[in-house]
Parts: C-alpha cells; structure tokens; sequence
C-alpha cells in the first residue's frame, strides 16, 4: 500500500523546531510544507533549510486546505490560541509538552481538538526512550509484581549556562521553572509506569539561578493503584545520576 | 586520669536491649548494673546475661541513687511516662527513635529532661555511620558547594516476615507505620546532612502488609538553608540500593 506522508507546516521557529523537522524528516511520515513564525528571517532560514514555503502569515496556513497538520513549537502561552485556530481549521496538531501553562488552558486545548474531531498529539519523548518501554514491558509481564514505590530524578547544571532572554527560563513563559520545563518529562513518564496520578504535593525554591523562577523541585505523587513516587528536578545540579 | 563508667540501669527487655547492651559492653563508658521490664523470665535472662541485677521494680530502680542513667528501651508509648520518672529521680536518660508517637509527647520529654537538669541522649544511630560522616565533612569542607537537593531511600521487604503481635507494626504502637518505624532515621541523616528541617508534605499508604500501619511512604522536606530533599520509607520492596 502506498504511504502517503501527511502534509504538516511548522510554527515557532527556535532551536526545537528544528529539532523536530530533523525528525520528520528522518520518519517520512510527516512532509513539512510550509512554516510561519513573526521573524521573517528566521521563517525565510527555516524553508531553505528543510525545502518548504514560508507563509506569509499564519492564517495564510490555516486557510491552506493541503496543509493537514500543525507541528506546534510556540512558546507555552502561545499554545492555547494557536492551537484553537488550527482545530478550527480543521488541522491536527503537535504540541509539546507543557501544553499549557495553566490547567484551564491545557483544558481549553483538549476540548478545542476533541470538539473538531482533530489529533491532539503530545510531545512527551521520555516515555518513548526504550529503557523505560523496556520496564514498561517488565510491569506487563508481572516481573515487579506489585508497585508500590518509585523515585525519579531528572537534574540539568544550568549554572552559568541560562539565557534570561528566553520565555523558557522566566517565570511568565515557564511558571513552575525547573519542574513545568523538565521535571514534567519524568511525572509522565512516572505516569507510564505507574498509572494515572490522582494526587500531587510539592515544594519549589529558587535557590541559585538569576531570574524569577524556582530551580530546585521535589513532588510526591500518589498514584491510582496506590503506588507513591517522588520527583526531583533540579537546574542547580548535575545531570541524573 | 582513671575514667570511671557511668552505672546505667536498662528497662524494657526486648532485641533492642541487648543490642544496646551488647554495645554498652564493648564501650566500657557505661556499666550496666541493675535492669527491669515486667517480665520476670526477661529480666532474670536478661540479669544473668550482662551481669547484672534484676530489679524487683522500675521504682526500685529509680529510688537507687547509685544508678546514675536509665537505657530506656520500652515501646514507644511508655517513653513519656518512663522518662519523666527518670528525670524526676535526677537519671540521665537514653532513649531511642522515636522518642514518642506524638510531636506533643516528645515536647513533654524534653522539657522534663531539661527541667531536672539530666541529658537526654537520642538513638539515631545512622548519623554516626561512617559514610554520612566522610559526606558531612565534605559538606564542611565545600567540596559540595552550596546544597540544593538530596535523595533517600530506606526501605526493607517485611513482605511475609512481620509479627502483628509486636507494637512496633501497629499503628497504636507505631503509628505511622514504615515512615516512623525506619524512615525516621532518615529524617535525621537529611537533617544532619542538610540542616534543620522546616517544612513537610508527605503522603502514605498501606499497600502489600497485613496489619494496620502504612508499609509506604515519601515525604518531601524543605530545610532552613533552603534546599529540598524527599524520602521514600517501605516495607514493600527490597532493600535500598
């Protein structure tokens, strides 16, 4: 049977954009068409870089019947609005993790792709890495029996190294700091591996980056089947160990 | 300069006593001379077993102006009762984690014991281990920097093993369960390491035990100079690795 890649067009044009169409490109299962973000330059860099058009606005992609999806690398509190014009157009759409910066916005977004009957597909890599499908498999096969307990870390050293010009590491384009930018990769996969969350507690602190954003977290999570976990995401210390 | 030991009476006959006396032998800082707990069989064997002389009552004990200190190991919830006698009687006090099963009980023994003017010696032996104290020094040397995160785990499978006839896994002897009973111990290494605790979020359960007593737990704690650290305590899995 013949594969027919779906025709996606890219906004947000930064570092993970790129990162992504590096991906399609490698999966042929997406054809990056065309792309749109505010700077001309950076759109213009985009297209001769990956072979698409570069739109003129974002409505001109939406008003695309060709295009099917969108491939979503806004920053957070540009999800919800752009997201909302795309399931109207009737496009499915990539959003990376977080969604939103708020529940209610998060909770707009799924309803706005539910009630167009378009895919709502979430960025959220980590669960996909094969050593956790590998303990997911475990889990299945009963080789834990039953869980109970589980700790996850994820730590980067950003000391020296943050950019307080990006929204990623401030705290209106990234409220929560630390945990809403990275520490929200292992609560999913923690999720993965021990089914839904039902209920969280938590501290955050900002201990040693410049900005306004907490650096250091700790969750404690309670999961439906009764299993407890706890979450460490630092930018004040070294990698995970 | 000739060092005289200090003449100590154990009460509360159990395992635990004659780990400690064991310990008492091998220090020659004390001297263990007289010993009570209601059992008559238990204190006899326990007289002849360390050399010393089984009292007819804890009054006995505590009426003997030559018994300078009392090594208390009896459960948790005749602590306050054992201890304000003791203080009262002018004896120095050992007393083991946890020094009571209420904040409020434990606020009563030491201001009993700082009232009479007697030491009130705690049994956290985990801070005294070789290893937390090669990190400590590390600490004080710097080679750590500033503290911003740390992780513990204690746990112990009881899965099959635990007698529900001994107050330590019951919640009216131990209430708490695994958090109290072992992962206390760990409250104190945080602490030791990482310095006063100030703030707690912390969740159990009772998951895979018989009984009464949560068999998990994790907390996270916020300590004064700021950083977080958590704490996972089971019953429920194998030992920390």
């Amino acid at each position: 049977m013949a594969f027919e890649p779906l025709r996606a067009a890219c906004i947000g044009m930064g570092w993970w954009s790129d990162v992504l169409a590096d991906a399609i490109q490698r999966s042929k299962k997406l054809k990056i068409v065309a792309c749109y973000t505010r700077s001309e330059e950076k759109r213009r860099a985009f297209a001769a870089k990956y072979g698409c058009r570069a739109a003129p606005s974002y409505e001109a992609i939406l008003e695309d019947r060709a295009i099917e999806a969108i491939v979503n690398t806004t920053p957070n509190d540009a999800h919800l609005e752009t997201t909302r014009a795309a399931a109207a157009a009737a496009k499915h759409v990539f959003l990376d993790k977080p969604i939103a910066n708020t529940v209610s916005e998060g909770r707009a977004i799924t309803v706005a792709c539910r009630k167009a009957g378009v895919v709502l597909a979430l960025g959220y890599q980590r669960r996909r890495e094969s050593h956790f499908r590998w303990i997911r498999a475990q889990i299945d096969a009963g080789a834990f029996g039953k869980l109970v307990n589980a700790e996850a870390n994820i730590s980067r050293d950003r000391v020296g190294k943050i950019d307080l010009g990006s929204w990623r590491y401030t705290a209106a384009g990234m409220p929560g700091g630390v945990m809403l930018q990275i520490g929200i990769h292992y609560t999913d996969v923690l999720e993965y591996l021990l089914g839904p969350i039902k209920a969280v507690n938590g501290r955050s602190a900002q201990l040693v980056l410049p900005g306004d954003n907490p650096d250091v977290a700790s969750l404690v999570l309670e999961h439906e089947g009764g299993a407890l976990s706890t979450l460490n995401a630092s930018y004040a210390s070294a990698s995970e160990y």
